[in-house]
């Protein structure tokens, strides 16, 4: 029996994303996000969902870049404050301490200290009802060297990365490696599948 | 010290989303993807990215429509089956036993078997280079009556509702709760973070 819950606009899991772009001065700002996602492979290409009344949609509007910086558990204080303060009252990174580095490809700045990173050209820019769509094609993306597995993929439980539940508004680690993909449900296509 | 992984549409985590359709014949075709996202708020909005060559693309133009089922991990292997065949070829539904039922709210077939739902209206339709993302906007969401907790909220943990690692491409469970949102952070507002 299932029971509704209305109206929402609620998924799990979500990545724990901070968003890096400059302002005006040259000044980097920090932003935790709710909502970003993979939206095409070619070109690679990752979408952002940001209010316009935050300090960051008018900072990647101008330069047309942005960059993710995925937090780890030990910096999860510091990400969670990156959504609670904005870049027009407090200099973020001051106050955590936390390093900005301009992007290698990009015009925006990324956090040293955190293990995931993403750069993006913004290649749309989307108005949706509350939020605009800014849509970035990944010009790099690179992960802290002693997370690579042995087969060269990000081992995101050793990097202790955390999902985001916008139900109860919680963090989760990530837990057991329960299966392969496109390829647990292998069995069915022998059972005339196709 | 980072190491590149190239130009590459990598994020985690990932939901594992199984999205739901009529085809021309008002057969259900349900589809594993691997890209889905909230986009808005107002309106509620998620957002998928669907090739033009997959079945789910032409059956969600048609109508308008689509739902998102998102699987327990009792429900894996059923759920990675539905991203390896396609409804042209197969039944997916009658070779899983899984039930198709029509949404309350829109014209689209959802799984009743799986643990959350989404019944969404296509408000936007955008080519973002090989995939066409899919704006809809939520009529419903829904979750098995037992997985809510005593707060109201969805309990994903007890749902056992998976993460899907696009770098691995693996499934993973959720972890611990490992702190709240908006909250963990606020300590840094009293260290003059405004």
């Amino acid at each position: 029996m299932k029971r509704s819950i209305g109206v929402k606009e609620i998924l799990f899991p979500n990545p724990m994303c901070v968003v890096g772009a400059y302002d005006e001065a040259g000044k980097a700002n920090m932003a935790a996000i709710a909502w970003a996602g993979i939206v095409a492979s070619v070109p690679p290409s990752v979408g952002i969902s940001v209010r316009p009344s935050r300090y960051t949609h008018v900072c990647i509007k101008r330069r047309g870049a942005f960059t993710i910086s995925v937090p780890s558990l030990h910096y999860l204080k510091e990400a969670d404050y990156f959504g609670l303060a904005s870049g027009r009252d407090a200099d973020k990174l001051a106050v955590t301490g936390l390093t900005a580095v301009r992007g290698a490809f990009v015009d925006a700045p990324y956090i040293e200290e955190f293990p995931y990173v993403l750069e993006c050209a913004v290649t749309h820019s989307i108005e949706i009802g509350s939020h605009t769509l800014f849509v970035g094609e990944v010009k790099d993306a690179r992960a802290d060297a002693e997370l690579f597995d042995e087969q060269g993929h990000v081992d995101w439980a050793a990097g202790q990365i955390v999902c985001y539940d916008m139900s109860a508004n919680s963090y989760y680690s990530v837990g057991e490696n329960v299966g392969k993909a496109f390829s647990v449900g292998a069995g069915f296509l022998q059972k005339g599948g196709a």
